[in-house]
C-alpha cells in the first residue's frame, strides 16, 4: 500500500520574507576567568572563541552543519535576528554524587540565526559561560522549512592555540576500552593502537587521526583543557577528528548502519559541546559544569536509588577459576538434550551464598552474579540475535532459594543481562526481564553489550543506541529499577537527569589486568581527566592477590600496589563500587580489608587535594551524612610524596586517621602487596605526609574522635 | 568488557578424514512426467536438471554457496557420501483454502555430500519430486567445520532451455507493487519500469536485470514453467538474476544492512527452490507443491481461526474522501496543545458504526478501521522509528462504545497496526498491542510496512524482516490474533505452518486503481500464475463505482467491468476478501451485490475451467460444507468466450445457476458498470457459454435445486 498523500500547506508567511537585522551580530560573556566570544564572519558564519585570564583558549572556531536534503548547508549565509541574555545562580542537590549540593551559576546567550537567503532557515545557538568553562549548543526551532532532516556533519570546530600535550583514545565507533595516549596534537594517530589492540572484542576506528572525548589538553603556557558534551540525548556520540598540522578539532559524529548521522525533527536540540579550562589542573576534577548542563532527575520519587558496594562471581570467570557458562559447548548434551556440566559453572547456588555470606559478613549491600541463565555456550561472537531470553536461569542456580538466601541476610542480588550487543533482542524482552527482576526481588541490573550490535550495522556509540539507553533509563526506572551499563557510550552527566542510570563502564576497567597484558600505573591518573569527567564508571577496584591469580597466563600481575587499589575507592568515583576480588584473597589480608569495610559510596563533599593527569591524583571526601572523611592518593610509575593537609577538618576537633601506606620497598612490579597500616590523632592543622611507591597509593580513614585517643595512638607529625 | 574465551575443542575426528566415495554419484528421479537428474561434475560440482515428459525443462544447473569465512568455498570439491531415497504419498487437511484436502505425493532424495579436502565440509541436498514439479533444498547439518557462518551467495541456478516469454516485476528489496511486464528472457531490463514506479513508496532495485518469483515463464514448445520458493524461514528472499544471452537464472539473495545474505548456524537449511512445470497452464494453479513443501501447522488448536469477508474504513481515504489523520498537520494545535480536527477523520465512531451497520445488514462478518490510532498526521517518509504507539485511540474514536455496537451487530471490528516500516518500534510494542487487541474484542489485525525500514539499511525481503514476520505470526498465535501483512515479503507457502497468517498483500492490489494510474486489464490474469502462486493475496476486489470516484483525479477509473470485480472473489483466492466499496456505492447496485452477499471465502473445491497468463482465467469453486458451486471467469482487455463445463455437479441433480455477466456494449473502459443478471436451472451436462466484453468477466453462483424451479426459471440452453 501507498496512498496519495493530500498535503495541506499552511506557510508562515511572517518569517519567509528577509530577516531584519539585529542591533549586533556579536556577544561576549564572562565569568571569572573565562570569557567567550562570537560573532558573525562577513559571510554569515556563526564563529565562538574562548579565553582564560585573557589567555586564547579556542581560537575562533566554525559552527553549524552539512544537512542531507537539497538546502544542505546551514553554516552560512545567516543574520542575527536576536539575542538573549541572561543569567543563572542556583543550587541543586543530586541524588548521590562527589558533593551533597551543586552550584550551577552561569551567564547565557542565546542567539538566534536566520539564513538570509531561501530556505530562510533557523538556527539558534545557545552559550552558557561558567566559571569554570563554556558549554554551547544548537537548537532547531519549529520553522516552515524545517521539519525531518538528517545531519550529514556537524561543523563544529575548536581551534586550539598550540600543539598541546593531548591525553587521548582512538576515535572508534564502538569501544572506549583502550589505553591512553600521551602525544602531542601534531602526533595523533591511532593506527598502532588500534591496531594492537586485540584484547577488543570490536574495533572500528576509520579516521586515524580521530580521537574520543572527553579530552584532556595540556598547554605550553599551563592551561588545562577539557573538551566533552553533556546530555547526549537522542544524537551520536562526538568524536573529534584532530587536524595535526593546524590544531584544529573538528566534531566527528559516530555514524549510523547507512552512513548517517542524525535523524532529527524539530524543534529539536544539540547535546552541549562542552570546554572546561584552568590553570589548575584540580579544578577540572572539581567542576560540575557537565551535570548542570544536564537536565534535572526525570524521576520524581528517587528513594529506591541506593548507592553501595557490591561483591560478584565475576572475578572468578575473569581469571578463569569457573565459567560464564554450564557446559564448554553448546553441543555437549545428554540422551536428554540436556547440557552436560563442565564442572566450572561459577553461578551455581553454594557458589552464590558463599558471596552472599562474604557480603553480609562484611556490610557489601550487594551481591552480582554472572552467568546465571542460559545462553552462555555460544554466546560471543556469532552476530547472533537471539541469544539470552534474561529470564531462564541454569538448573544449578535456584532463584527462588537464593532470593530467600539472599533477604535472610540482609543481601541485595545483582541481576546481569548481557545482549551480546543484540539490542534488538534486548528491547524486545526487556518489559519480560524487568518483570522477572521484580518478582525475584532484584532491584540493580548491570547490562553488556559485548561484541558487534544488532541492528547489524549500528556502532555502539550511535544515535540508535543512544537512543536504545534511554529507552532503558526510562523502563527500568518505570519498575524502579537502577542498572549500570558495560559497553555503552560515555557518559555525559546523563545521571542528574536518569538518577538510575548509576554507572557506565565505557573505558578500560581493572579487568584488563586479568585477561590480558593490563594498563600501566598511569592509567587511573589520566581515567579522572578523562573518561570520568562524563560521569561514575564501574572500574571494579580491590585486587588484593596481584600476582598469580590467572593459571592460564601466570605471568600477570596487576599493575599497583595492593594499597594503590584501597585508594581507588576513593579517587575513582562511582556510586556503585565492586568489591571486585574473591573472598579467600581478601580474607589474607583482612586488616587492609577494613579499608574497604569502612569506605563509602556517596559523599557530602570531596576535595581535590593535588592532581597532575598521568602523573597523580589524590581525593579527600566527606562520607553522606556523617562527619568522616577518606582520602585515596594515586601515583604513576614514579615513587612521590604528596602531602595532605587535613584543614577541610572541622576547627578545634579531634579525629582519628588509619592511614594505609605503600609499605618498605613496595613497588608495583616486584613487591606490590607491602603494606603498613597506622593510626594516629589528627586535626585541622595536620599535614599528611603520604609517601607512594611506584604505582602505589595510599588510602587514609579519618573519624571524629569520640572518646581519648587509644593507648598507643601517637598524634600525627 | 571483553573476556578471555577458554575453548575445549571437541574433535569430531572420524568426520576429519578423506571420505569415502558412495556407489554412484548420481541420482535420478521421476513422477509421472516430471523427472529430476543429479550428478557431480568431474570437479566435484553438484548440478541438477528437470525434464518434463522426457523434454528439458532445466538444463544442468549449478548449486552451492559461497560463504563469508576463509573456507569460503561451498560449491565444488564434494564426494557423494550417500544418497538416501524414499517416497511419500499423505493427504492432510488445511485449516482453510482452495481444497478440503490436498494430496502430498512425493520421491525424495537425499544427496549427502562432503569435502574432499580441508575444511572437509558437510552438505546436504534434498531433492522431492513430484507430479506437478520439483523442489530442493540446501541442509548444513551439524559438523566440526562449519558451526556460525554467513552466507555471501547462493549459487543455485535455474538454467532454460530457450528464449521464453517470461511474466515478471523487478528484483526490487523493498516492494513487489509493480506492474508485470511479459517479455522474453532476453529482453528483461527493470530499469525503466523501476524509474516509472513513482507510486511505489521505496523502491530498491540494483540490479536492472533481476527479477521477482514467483517467476512465470512460458516455453516456445508450449510448457508453463513457474519458478519460487517455498517455506522463507530465517533466510532472506529469494530473487533472480537473469543472463540474457545464456537464458540462465541465478539465485540472488536480498542482502542486510551490511551486504550479508544470511547468518546461519548450523544445523540449518534453506527454504525449498520450487519448479513447477506442465504442458497445461490450469495445472500450474492446481498446483499445492508449494503447500507440501511447508510444514504443518504449529498451531495445534486452530478453531479461532476464522476466514472472513470484510468491509471497511479504507477506499474512502484512498480514494481522498475522507483521511487517515484526524488534523491535517501534527503542528496544528489548539490552545490546550490538542490537534485541531481537518474534519475529514474517517475513522469517527459515526462513521465507523455507518460500517458495521452496513457489514451486519449484508452478513459481511469484519469491519476493518484504518486511521483509529494517533500518529498519522506525521507517519510516512520521515525514517522515523517511534511513530505510532498501537494503543491510543484518536479521541474521535470511542473503542469501547463501539466495541459494544459491533458485537450487538454480530460483526467483529478488525485492528490495523500500519508500522510505517518501523519494525524495531512494532516489535517493542506487540505484546501491548496484542493486549489492547484482547481487551477490546479484536482477533485480527491487518499491518502496513509503508516506507523505508527500520533497522535502517534492512530491506523490506532480507532476512532480518524474514524474522520479524515469524516473530510475528508465533506471537499472534500465543494472543490467538489473525493476521494480514501489506509491504511485507511475497508469501512461500508458510500459511499452512502459521495458518493465522492469513493473507498478505506483496503486490500491486486494487487499490492502485485510486491513488495511481491503476494496472491494465491483463493484471488480474497474470496474479495467479505468480503472486498468487505463493499464497493469499488481499487484493480488495469489489469496487462498483468504477469512474469518477476521486475527486482530485476525475479521470480515473478502474480497469476492469463491474462484473470482473465480481469474479474476482472467485479468482484471486484469499480467506480474507474485502468488500472494498463503499456502502452507497453498493447500494447502488443492490442486484449485482448479490453475488458478493453469497460467495463465500473458504472452499472445499476448486477446479480451473481455463486459464492462460495474461489473457484469462476461470475458476470454480464449491463452498466449504455446503453444495453450492462459484464461477469467476476475467480476460484481459480482449473479449472472449469461456465455455464452462458443469460436469462437476452432482450427477442427477438439479441446480439453479445465477449468472452475473458484462451487459451487451460493457468495456471496461467506455461501459464499465453494464451488466445482466440471469437466472437458470443448470446440471451435470451444462455447458455455461460466458461471454466476456473487453476487461470484462463472468459471475455465477449455483445452488441446488430443493423445490421446483420457480416460475419464468428457464433451463439454460
Amino acid at each position: 500500500m501507498k496512498q496519495q498523500l493530500v498535503f495541506c500547506g499552511i506557510v508562515f508567511s511572517s518569517l519567509l520574507t528577509v530577516p531584519a537585522l539585529a542591533q549586533d551580530n556579536s556577544v561576549q560573556l564572562s565569568m571569572g576567568k573565562v570569557s567567550l566570544e562570537f560573532h558573525l564572519s562577513a559571510a554569515g558564519s556563526p564563529e565562538y572563541s574562548v579565553l582564560f585570564d585573557q589567555k586564547q583558549v579556542i581560537k575562533p572556531s566554525a559552527m553549524g552543519f552539512v544537512l542531507k536534503d537539497a538546502d544542505s548547508v546551514l553554516y552560512t549565509d545567516f543574520v542575527v535576528r536576536k539575542i538573549e541574555q541572561s543569567s543563572k545562580d542556583e543550587t541543586w542537590e543530586p541524588v548521590w554524587g562527589e558533593v551533597r549540593s551543586i552550584r550551577n551559576h552561569y551567564k547565557e546567550a542565546k542567539v538566534q540565526l536566520q539564513q538570509r537567503n531561501a530556505p530562510f532557515r533557523f538556527l539558534t545557538i545557545e552559550f552558557r559561560v561558567f566559571e569554570d568553562g563554556v558549554g554551547f549548543r544548537y537548537v532547531f526551532p519549529h520553522q516552515p522549512r524545517l521539519n525531518y532532516f538528517v545531519v550529514s556533519k556537524e561543523l563544529s570546530a575548536f581551534n586550539l592555540t598550540g600543539d598541546h600535550k593531548a591525553f587521548w583514545i582512538p576515535g572508534d565507533y564502538d569501544t572506549n576500552e583502550y589505553l591512553y595516549s600521551t602525544t602531542r596534537i601534531s602526533e595523533v594517530d591511532n593506527r598502532k593502537m588500534v591496531e594492537a589492540s586485540t584484547d577488543i572484542a570490536v574495533r572500528t576506528a576509520p579516521d586515524p587521526n580521530a580521537v574520543q572525548t572527553p579530552l584532556m589538553l595540556k598547554s605550553a603556557d599551563g592551561l588545562y583543557i577539557n573538551i566533552h558534551e553533556a546530555a547526549l540525548l537522542n544524537y551520536p556520540a562526538m568524536q573529534l577528528h584532530v587536524d595535526r598540522n593546524s590544531f584544529s578539532l573538528t566534531a566527528s559524529l559516530v555514524p549510523d548502519a547507512v552512513g548517517n548521522k542524525a535523524y532529527l525533527h524539530a524543534p529539536a536540540k544539540t547535546p552541549w559541546r562542552t570546554i572546561i579550562v584552568s590553570d589548575k589542573a584540580p579544578d577540572l576534577l572539581n567542576s560540575r559544569m557537565v551535570l548542570n548542563l544536564n537536565e534535572p532527575s526525570v524521576i520524581t520519587n528517587t528513594g529506591w536509588i541506593k548507592p553501595m558496594k557490591f561483591a560478584g562471581v565475576w572475578w572468578e570467570m575473569q581469571v578463569a577459576k569457573s565459567t560464564w557458562s554450564l557446559s564448554d559447548r553448546a553441543d555437549t548434551l545428554d540422551a536428554n538434550g540436556k547440557l552436560i556440566p563442565n564442572g566450572k559453572h561459577g553461578a551455581n547456588s553454594d557458589n552464590v551464598k558463599r558471596y552472599i555470606d562474604f557480603a553480609a559478613k562484611n556490610g557489601i549491600r550487594g551481591v552480582l552474579v554472572e552467568g546465571w541463565n542460559t545462553g552462555w555456550e555460544d554466546w560471543f561472537g556469532n552476530w547472533k540475535e537471539e541469544v539470552f531470553d534474561f529470564v531462564t536461569p541454569y538448573p544449578d542456580f535456584d532463584v527462588n532459594d537464593l532470593r530467600q538466601y539472599a533477604a535472610s541476610k540482609g543481601v541485595e542480588l545483582i541481576m546481569h543481562h548481557e545482549t551480546s550487543g543484540s539490542a534488538t533482542n534486548y528491547d524486545r524482552r526487556m518489559d519480560s526481564a524487568f518483570r522477572f527482576m521484580k518478582e525475584h526481588g532484584y532491584h540493580s541490573v548491570k547490562t553488556g553489550y559485548v561484541g558487534r550490535i544488532i541492528p547489524r550495522g549500528e556502532p555502539h556509540d550511535g544515535q540508535w543506541m543512544v537512543n536504545h539507553f534511554e529507552r532503558m533509563a526510562r523502563k527500568a526506572a518505570g519498575y524502579q529499577i537502577s542498572f549500570e551499563a558495560h559497553e555503552s557510550m560515555r557518559p555525559t552527566g546523563l545521571h542528574r537527569t536518569f538518577p538510575n542510570w548509576m554507572a557506565s563502564e565505557a573505558g578500560r576497567g581493572n579487568e584488563y589486568n586479568a585477561f590480558s597484558t593490563g594498563s600501566p600505573p598511569e592509567h587511573e591518573t589520566i581515567l579522572p581527566f578523562t573518561r570520568l569527567m562524563g560521569g561514575p564508571m564501574d572500574y571494579t577496584p580491590g585486587i588484593f592477590k596481584m600476582k598469580g591469580y590467572c593459571w592460564y597466563a601466570p605471568e600477570r600481575q596487576m599493575h599497583t600496589t595492593l594499597v594503590k587499589q584501597l585508594a581507588l575507592y576513593v579517587t575513582m568515583y562511582s556510586p556503585l563500587q565492586m568489591v571486585a576480588d574473591l573472598p579467600e584473597n581478601y580474607a589474607a589480608h583482612d586488616d587492609a580489608f577494613q579499608f574497604i569495610r569502612d569506605v563509602p559510596v556517596d559523599w557530602d563533599d570531596t576535595k581535590v587535594i593535588a592532581a597532575e593527569p598521568g602523573d597523580y591524583v589524590a581525593y579527600a571526601r566527606k562520607e553522606k551524612g556523617k562527619e568522616n572523611w577518606f582520602i585515596g592518593a594515586i601515583t604513576d610509575e614514579d615513587s612521590r610524596r604528596l602531602n595532605a593537609s587535613l584543614s577541610f577538618l572541622e576547627k578545634g576537633k579531634q579525629y582519628t586517621a588509619t592511614i594505609y601506606a605503600d609499605g618498605p620497598g613496595a613497588d608495583w612490579k616486584t613487591n606490590p602487596e607491602a603494606y603498613m597500616i597506622k593510626t594516629y590523632t589528627v586535626d585541622q592543622s595536620t599535614v599528611l605526609k603520604l609517601d607512594l611507591a611506584p604505582g602505589g597509593g595510599a588510602a587514609v580513614s579519618i573519624k571524629p574522635l569520640t572518646a581519648p585517643a587509644p593507648k598507643g595512638v601517637a598524634r600525627y607529625k
